[in-house]
C-alpha cells in the first residue's frame, strides 16, 4: 500500500535508503499520518512538520544507542512509526493503545516520557552527564519545538549546558508556532535570523573540511581542534542569545531538506561540546488544510481527511469561558485576560478579538504568568489567568507566594480539571483540587454545569481575594431537571434557591431525607463537586429507573460548589441526618473533597460510614474519558453500583 | 550619631543631598547595617553591596510614585532604612518586628512582597501593563540580583517584556554571586562584558545629547526619537542575550559610583521601552570581612562586628547531610549530588570538595534541577537533589511528571522543612508534607533526629523509586533516651527495635498502654513526625515532671518516620488501643500526617477523638522558631497543655 513505508520496520531500514528514497518515504509517512490520525484523532500538524527532520535524525544517528528526547512529546509520531510501532498506530491514544507521547514503557527508542513542554534539554543534559560519568560514548539529542524553547526551564537548562560544556545536540525545531502562533521577543528574534548562504555550510565546504581533518574514517583528536577552528569560520556565531550560553549555534537550516540536514548532522557529530541547530519547519507541512491553518490541526478529533476538520456544531466549555469573560470586559474595564500560549485551548481567543489591549499571551511561561497577574492585581485591575489544570503545577510556587501570601484578587480559570481522556498521565487534572485546597487564602469553586460556571465567573468579578474556578474538558452541558424522571417522581421536600454568593455553601440538588412514607429507608448523603454532580444525577436517574419497586434508600444530593472554604455548619446539618455519606470528585482521593468532609465529620464526631469516591493514588493512563471514569468507578454506572451496594 | 543618616527619614531627604553627601551617607548606612545586623542577624552582604545603588535610585526616582520591586527581597534593607523604617531596625526579622523582605503591609514604598528569586520582572511588568491600561504615568523599576536573573521565570518575563515593549527599567545588580558564587554560562558571559570607555556614556556625552534634545526641561516627543538614535550610537548594544529579547542593554556601570549612576538613571528615564541596566557591585562592599568572604555574610546570625562571624562550634543539620552523602559517594560511584545555587545552605559544599565530578550546581533553576536529576536517574546513576522545602515548590510539575510518573529513583533531600524562623512566610516549609503526600509513587520520610536522618539517607541508597527525606533547619540534635527521666521512671512495656527499612512502619518511642497498675488511665496515642517527635518527648518529660502524683494518662508515642506510605495494619493496632489520638506535624493540618491518620481511622471505623496538631490554614509570620511553635501550639509546652487537657 505504501511503496517505501511498508518496508520500514526499524531505524535500520532508514539507513538503507538514499535521499531520494527518503523523500519518497516522507510522502508515504504524511499519507499514513493523515489517514491514521483522521481516524483516531491526535496531534497532526506538529508531526507533519517533522517528517524529514525525523528521517534525517534516524539516518545519521543510531537509536536507541544515541538518545533522542522529544520535547512536549506530541511531535514523536514519525519517530514511533519508524521505531516499530507502525502496525499499532490505529490504537493511538485509545485505552490500552499506543500513547500519543513518548513512553519509556512502550519502546527502548523512547528515552524519556514527555508531555509538558520545555523539559527535553534538562533531561538530555542529565543523560549526557551520567553518560560521561559512566564513560560511555553516544550522542544525546534533544529536539525542542512548538514554542517550548521559551519556557523558562529550557533556558535554565541551556544555561547549565553551556556551563558544563557537555557533548550534546539541541535541535531547535522552529515552526514559529506553539499550539497557536508564537509570542514573545525571543521567537521574533529567532525568526529574523537569516542564513548567510555565502558563509554557511555547503556540502563542498563540509567535504573540504572533512578531507582535511579526517583520519581513516574517524576524526583524530588533533584534527578535531582544526575542525573546530574551521567550522567557526564557516559557521560564524550569529545568534547572540545562544552564543551567550556558550553553545555553538548552527543555522537556520531547512527542516524539509533531508539532504542538507543529513550533511549537517553528519558533520555536527564531530564537533565537541554543546551544539544548537536551528531547523526551520512548516507546521502542518504537506497536508493543505493543516498547512493553511495549523492551529486547527494541532490536536484534532476524528475527521474526513478529504474535506478536513469541519467546525464543530457544539460549543466547548473553554469557548464559553472566553465568551463570558469577553462580555464581562465590555462593561468592566478592569478585566484583563492572560494565557500561557493557549489562546484557542482556553477560549481566550474570543477575548482577544474584542479586547486586544487587555489580552496577554505570555508564551509558554506559567511561572511568569502567575506573578505577572499578581502585578496587574497589585495595580488595581482584575486579572484572569485561564490555564490548564496540569500546567498550573508549573506556577505552584508563584501561586502560593505572589498571589496568596498577599491575598491578591487574581482569578484562575482552571480548564481541563479532572480526566482529559486521550492525552493521558501528563494531562489529567487529577491533583488540582488538592494542591489548591492546601493554600491559605485561596477560594476554590467548581461548577456542576456550564450554566453554573458562567454564574461563577460573573460572581468572581466582585471577589477580592485569590479565587480558582475549575471546570472539565469537553463541550458545554446543562443540567435540566425537567429531563430527569426522578426529580419528578420522587417527592422533593426541600430545595434551596441557587445561591452561589454565599461562600462555602453547597447547593441542594435533590433531597428526600424527610420522606415520611418510608421511615426505615436508609438515608444516603451524596456530596459531589463539579461535573461529578452531573454523573451523580445520571446515576440516580439510572438507579431509580431500575429500582423503582424496591427503592429502599432516601437520597440527598449536594453540589459542593466550594471546595474551600466549606460551610461546616451547613454540611453538619446534612451529615447528621444521613446514615451513609458518599463523596464524589474527579480528583485525587487524597487531600480533596472527601478529605475535607472526613475532617468535618471527625472534628464534629459524626461517626457514620463515609465512602470517598475519586481518583485513587495512582496516575491515570490515556483513553476515552468514559472508559476511564468507568474503570475508576466514578461513572454514572459506578456510582449507581455503590448506591445499590448501600 | 550618624552625621548624614540621622537626617534621613524619607526619600525626600535623599533628594536634598549632593553626590559628596550621598557618598558620606553611604558610609553611615554601612556602619548602621553592620551594627544592626550584627545584633539581629540577617542578610548582610547583599545589602552592603547595594548601598550606593539604592541611594542613586532614590535620588533620581520618586518612590512610592515610581515603583521599585526588589528581587529576592533580602537586598531591600537600605531601601527600608531610607523609607522611614530606620528606627525600627533593631526589630529586624524578630517576631512582630520589621520583615527582612519587602512587605506591602509594612510600607507604601514596598510595592511587591518578594522572597523567592526571579519574580521582580514579572511583577514589574504586570504593574507596568496595568499602569498603561489605566493611562497612568510613572516609572517601574525591577532590581534583580544575587543570581536571580538565571532563574527561568526571569527569562520568561524578559521575553514577554521585550515583546510588549513596555516602558520599564530592569536593573541587573551583578555581583557575580547568588548566595554562593554564581554558576552557569550566562553569568560567565555577563561577567565578560567589558565596558568600552571610548563609546560608553560619559557625562559629557549625555549632556551633549540632553542639550540637543531637551525642550524646556522635558524631552519632546519628536526629540525623543533623536535621543533614541543617538543613544544607540553611544551605547552600542553589546549584550546579544538581552538584545535578543528586544530590550535595550546599557552597561556595565559601576554600582558604587553614585555620580555615574545618577547620570545614567536620569537619562534612561527618557528612553522609551524596556531598558536593562547592568550594574556591577561588590557583595559585602565596605565591610572587610564580608567583602573577603561574602558567602559567609549572606545570611548571618548575631556576631561581634569587630571580629566578624566566627565559625560555629555546632554542626548544622545541612552540613551533616552533605558529609553523609559525601561519605556514601566514597564507596558508591553512582551517587550524584545536585543543588540549585545552594551549596553551602544545603551542605553540599562538603560533597563538592570530595566529589567535584559528581557534583552539580545548576544555578537558581529548580525546574531544571528536578528534570536534570530525572535524566541522570534514567541513565542508571543515583541522583540526590538537596533543596529547601519552599524552593521545591518551583519544581512541582517536574516532580510529578519527570520523576513520579515513570517512578525514577531520584532522592530529594528536603532541607528547611517546617518552620524556619526569621525569614517568615516565604520560607517556612509548611506545605511540603502535604504536596508530596498527594503524588503517586512518592515515598516520604522524616527523621526524628539527626541520627535517624543519617540512617534514612543511607537507606535511600538502595531505594529504587522516588523518595523524599524531609528535615528541619537548625543544628544537629540527637534524642538520647537516657537523658529523659520518664523513660526511666515509667515502665516501658514494649519497644520495637529501630527498623527504618520496613517501608511505612512507625517506630514506637514509648508505650505504657499496657500499664497494668492503672487500669482506668486514659490511653493517649501520640503520633509525631520529624522533629515534632522531639517536641513530643520534651512535652512528655515536662508533663511527667509536673504530674507525677496525679498521672492519669497512659501514653504511647509513635514516630511516624513515613508519611507515605503508612502501614495501615500497624497503625490500626495502636489506634484501637487508644482512647484519644493526637497527631503532631510542623506542616499544614490539611493533607498531611493528621489527614492520613484521619483517613485510616475513618476507613476502619475507629471512632474516637482525634486531635490534629500542626500549622493551621494560614501563612506563618517571621520570628524566632520557638516563639512561632509556641503560638501555633506545637512547642513542647503546647503539647503538654494538650496532654493536660486530656
Amino acid at each position: 500500500m505504501y511503496k517505501f513505508l511498508d518496508g520500514v520496520n526499524s531505524p535500520r531500514d532508514i539507513k538503507q535508503l538514499n535521499v531520494n528514497q527518503l523523500n519518497e518515504l516522507s510522502k508515504d509517512i504524511r499519507k499514513f499520518l493523515v489517514k491514521n490520525v483522521s481516524k483516531t484523532g491526535g496531534h497532526l500538524a506538529s508531526n507533519l512538520g517533522v517528517v524529514e527532520l525525523t528521517l534525517a535524525l534516524h539516518k545519521v544517528f543510531d537509536s536507541p544507542k544515541d538518545k533522542f528526547i522529544w520535547d512536549v512529546g506530541h511531535q514523536s509520531y514519525v519517530h514511533k512509526i519508524i521505531t516499530g510501532r507502525k502496525a499499532e498506530f490505529s490504537t493511538l491514544r485509545q485505552f490500552d493503545g499506543l500513547s500519543g507521547f513518548p513512553k519509556e514503557s512502550e519502546s527502548e527508542h523512547d528515552i524519556f516520557d514527555t508531555g509538558h513542554s520545555s523539559t527535553s534539554i534538562s533531561a538530555g543534559l542529565g543523560i549526557a552527564v551520567a553518560r560521561d560519568i559512566k564513560k560511555e560514548n553516544y550522542q544525546v539529542i534533544s529536539i525542542i519545538g512548538d514554542g517550548a524553547i521559551t519556557g523558562g526551564m529550557s533556558i535554565e537548562a541551556l544555561n547549565n549546558l553551556g556551563f558544563l560544556k557537555k557533548n550534546m545536540i539541541v535541535i531547535f525545531n522552529d515552526n514559529e508556532m506553539s499550539i497557536d502562533k508564537n509570542t514573545g521577543a525571543f521567537s521574533s528574534y529567532m525568526s529574523k535570523i537569516i542564513r548567510n548562504t555565502e558563509t554557511l555550510m555547503l556540502k563542498d565546504n563540509i567535504d573540504r573540511i572533512m578531507n582535511m581533518t579526517q583520519v581513516g574514517g574517524k576524526i583524530s583528536k588533533k584534527a578535531n581542534k582544526l575542525t573546530d577552528t574551521l567550522i567557526t569560520s564557516i559557521l560564524p556565531e550569529k545568534c547572540g542569545f545562544i552564543d551567550a550560553m556558550g553553545i555553538k549555534y548552527i543555522g537556520p537550516i531547512d527542516g524539509h531538506n533531508i539532504s542538507e540536514m543529513i550533511d549537517i548532522f553528519d558533520y555536527v557529530k564531530y564537533i565537541e561540546g554543546p551544539k544548537f541547530i536551528h531547523v526551520k519547519t512548516v507546521k502542518g507541512k504537506g497536508y493543505r488544510f493543516a498547512e493553511n491553518n495549523p492551529e486547527n490541526y494541532h490536536g484534532v478529533g476524528k475527521f474526513d481527511y478529504k474535506v478536513g476538520v469541519l467546525p464543530s456544531d457544539k460549543k466547548s466549555i473553554s469557548s464559553v469561558v472566553g465568551m463570558t469573560l469577553s462580555e464581562m470586559a465590555n462593561y468592566n474595564e478592569k478585566i484583563v485576560a492572560i494565557t500561557a500560549a493557549m489562546p484557542t485551548g482556553t477560549g481566550l481567543n474570543f477575548f482577544e478579538k474584542f479586547h486586544p489591549d487587555r489580552y496577554f499571551d505570555v508564551g509558554i511561561a506559567e511561572q511568569h504568568a502567575v506573578t505577572f497577574a499578581a502585578g496587574i492585581a497589585k495595580n488595581g485591575l482584575k486579572p484572569y489567568f485561564a490555564v490548564y489544570s496540569t500546567f498550573l503545577q508549573r506556577g505552584y510556587d508563584q501561586l502560593i507566594h505572589d498571589v496568596c501570601i498577599t491575598n491578591k484578587p487574581v482569578t484562575f480559570l482552571i480548564d481541563r480539571g479532572g480526566l482529559v481522556g486521550n492525552d493521558g498521565e501528563t494531562h489529567h487534572g487529577q491533583f488540582d483540587l488538592s494542591y489548591l485546597n492546601l493554600i491559605p487564602n485561596m477560594t476554590v469553586m467548581a461548577p456542576k454545569d456550564t450554566d453554573e460556571m458562567i454564574r461563577m465567573i460573573k460572581f468572581s468579578e466582585r471577589f477580592e481575594t485569590p479565587l480558582a474556578i475549575r471546570y472539565p474538558r469537553g463541550n458545554e452541558y446543562y443540567i435540566d431537571k425537567c429531563h430527569f424522571k426522578f426529580f419528578k417522581e420522587c417527592e422533593v421536600t426541600e430545595e434551596l434557591p441557587i445561591d452561589i454568593y454565599t461562600v462555602g455553601k453547597p447547593e441542594v440538588i435533590f433531597n428526600n431525607f424527610s420522606n415520611t412514607s418510608e421511615k426505615n429507608n436508609k438515608k444516603v448523603l451524596i456530596i459531589g463537586i463539579g461535573n461529578m454532580v452531573f454523573n451523580a444525577i445520571n446515576a440516580l436517574e439510572k438507579y431509580f429507573e431500575t429500582n423503582t419497586e424496591k427503592c429502599s434508600v432516601d437520597v440527598c444530593l449536594l453540589n459542593a460548589r466550594y471546595l474551600k472554604p466549606m460551610s461546616e455548619e451547613r454540611y453538619i446539618e446534612y451529615l447528621e441526618q444521613a446514615d451513609v455519606v458518599v463523596t464524589l470528585e474527579d480528583n485525587s482521593i487524597i487531600g480533596g473533597l472527601g478529605s475535607n468532609i472526613e475532617k468535618i465529620m471527625k472534628e464534629n464526631e459524626i461517626n457514620k460510614p463515609l465512602k470517598i469516591m475519586g481518583i485513587p493514588d495512582e496516575f491515570v493512563v490515556h483513553g476515552n474519558t468514559d472508559i476511564l471514569m468507568d474503570r475508576l468507578g466514578i461513572s454514572p454506572d459506578g456510582i449507581k453500583r455503590v448506591l445499590e451496594e448501600i
